[in-house]
């Protein structure tokens, strides 16, 4: 199972929108990529780190495939979906894609 | 439900030692938290990023709590585990604690 993270770094003086993302951004991801083989998604709201040091990323945003063919052929589909970014942040966010290699 | 991520960054010419991190190193984070409350940990393995960007992160660790109240007490055996990391990597793994929000 391939994981895809859109990671939204915690930066000071930035904005993101969790209402917009949680009830907008994310049913329009799953609109778009469910008929593509998108497995499921799951939203994190950034909490902390170690100590009292603040969490690395706001939110972080993920997905869920089968293989890399499906991931590549959602990917395919990814500027729609960046192109929706300004309306509830003016982070750029980090994209990690990795394999579920134990769980 | 809480998801904390150790996070070790994709930085040239450092060390990452895959076998004793899923052979040796969670093994001991689930016999240490097992009985403090951790629910279950999952490991990833950084694959790339968007276009041909590498992963930020070469590996993931993931560990669930059920609270924050499980979360610091298991929190405060950070130190035996964070010793345990000469012996795989050189990297500093930056930590993430979350909230999963939607699922």
């Amino acid at each position: 199972m391939l994981r895809v993270q859109v990671m939204y770094p915690n930066e000071p003086g930035k904005k993101f929108d969790m209402d917009y993302y949680l009830n907008k951004h994310m049913p329009m991801v799953t609109d778009t990529l469910g008929n593509l083989g998108l497995v499921r998604t799951e939203v994190d709201k950034g909490m902390g780190s170690m100590g009292d040091s603040p969490a690395p990323f706001v939110a972080i945003g993920y997905m869920y495939f089968e293989d890399m063919e499906t991931l590549q052929k959602c990917m395919a589909k990814g500027q729609d979906m960046m192109a929706d970014l300004p309306n509830f942040t003016d982070i750029q966010p980090q994209v990690q894609i990795s394999e579920i290699i134990q769980e």
